[in-house]
């Protein structure tokens, strides 16, 4: 199934969020990773222009919000319900991780259900009620001390692992290097490490030292930097200019 | 190495941020995954009222963060500096995952090194200059068509990640590197730079070419190859004798 169908299939429910700003900020964060459904159960305020504001673009995910009485509503149709909690309770619910959660709805996506996370109220979480109409609990592994994340942070988290598991691994799309230099071969690195030993020699930089430690050192060095034809040219390009001051020098 | 020791080793670095809210919701979001060491460069406005209240408690990561003037200072004694960054360049940086960035900062971290993960202005980004002093490139993977993450939510993905792989103990193992140097910090490649840079003044390198994309193009080159102490002196020597050679030529 292609990456925006699965998406669809996924939605964001947030359950009586106190600040519209939190609605604005959660909706930009679906939208960076390519969700688009949110569903509000009892939201305190709510269309408001602060949500409007943090947004910040995400307007369709906004206007595209279901607003719900209660959270049974919010969850019309899911078959996997997942809700994030920070603490531990007296919940027997299975507890997993944000990894964990984004791979298992994933895998009911893949089988055409409809997947629902859960958030709950800023400073209250999800009510025992609330987490007993979910199958799993996932558990932002926050330290103990400070464990309270923002909730469009809490929403980010789960956004981003999502995406990463819709992308089927860490792996970003791109190509990792924006050039099209073609990298340089083993025989263009010999020919400029003997460049870069007999400028050495030039420039009189051995002063009786050894030869072979040195050029062994500088070889790792840019063996290391796994250079590219345009940056061999123009190393290859000092060191002549290199040599061209040592025989000036010479001649004096 | 025990979690809290490594974590310490880590920090988050802001550069020139807008809006002061923005750095107490970068602050919570890293102390919640128990990331303490915040450096901030050239803020609009700190310490600023908005910040503390969206810390949210996490004054401890307000109070210790040092302000500076330049990146340079911000990254003082880091090996290892990953910028953020939501568009694809010209710059050829190597561009990594959030998770291959947590997971090469531990690593580097679990050597005794210290890591920076560095954050640009809110709407501009990082300039390119500033991801030339990086290491590599940590792109969150967002869609196309809404790829801007609010600060704080990178901030939150990059520390989650960097936690996971925390908790996870997969450290990967230590020294690919044989040999004990400590590597070269940011000030170090800086005052290489300059001395490269007037060398090849000196061998009348640049006839006319504008220096600065070269200099791009060896920084470049040279962050690739993350070098230690040894080899910056052993360049710095290069360099040294490649400018005698000048000095005599023009005596001639």
């Amino acid at each position: 199934m292609p990456i925006l169908e699965l998406a669809q299939l996924i939605r964001f429910v947030l359950v009586r969020t106190s600040h519209p700003g939190n609605i604005g900020s959660a909706a930009r964060a679906m939208r960076t990773m390519g969700f688009l459904r949110m569903e509000l159960v009892a939201p305190h305020r709510f269309p408001d222009r602060e949500a409007s504001a943090l947004a910040a673009g995400a307007d369709d995910v906004l206007e595209g919000a279901g607003v719900h009485e209660g959270l049974i509503d919010g969850l019309a149709g899911c078959s996997l319900a997942l809700g994030l909690s920070a603490r531990r309770r007296g919940v027997d619910l299975p507890e997993i991780s944000p990894r964990e959660g984004a791979s298992r709805a994933l895998a009911a996506a893949a089988r055409g259900e409809q997947v629902a996370l859960v958030f709950g109220n800023e400073r209250t979480g999800l009510e025992n009620e609330e987490l007993a109409r979910c199958h799993a609990m996932v558990r932002i592994p926050s330290v103990d001390d400070f464990s309270s994340l923002n909730l469009s942070q809490a929403v980010q988290v789960m956004a981003y692992e999502l995406r990463v598991a819709l992308l089927g691994g860490d792996v970003p799309e791109a190509p990792a290097r924006v050039d099209v230099e073609p990298p340089a071969d083993a025989a263009q690195m010999e020919r400029f490490y003997e460049h870069l030993a007999q400028t050495l020699d030039d420039i009189d930089f051995h002063k009786g030292r050894a030869p072979t430690t040195i050029m062994l050192r500088l070889r790792k060095l840019f063996q290391r930097a796994q250079m590219d034809e345009r940056e061999l040219r123009m190393l290859h390009g000092i060191l002549a200019d290199a040599q061209r001051m040592a025989t000036l020098a010479r001649k004096e």
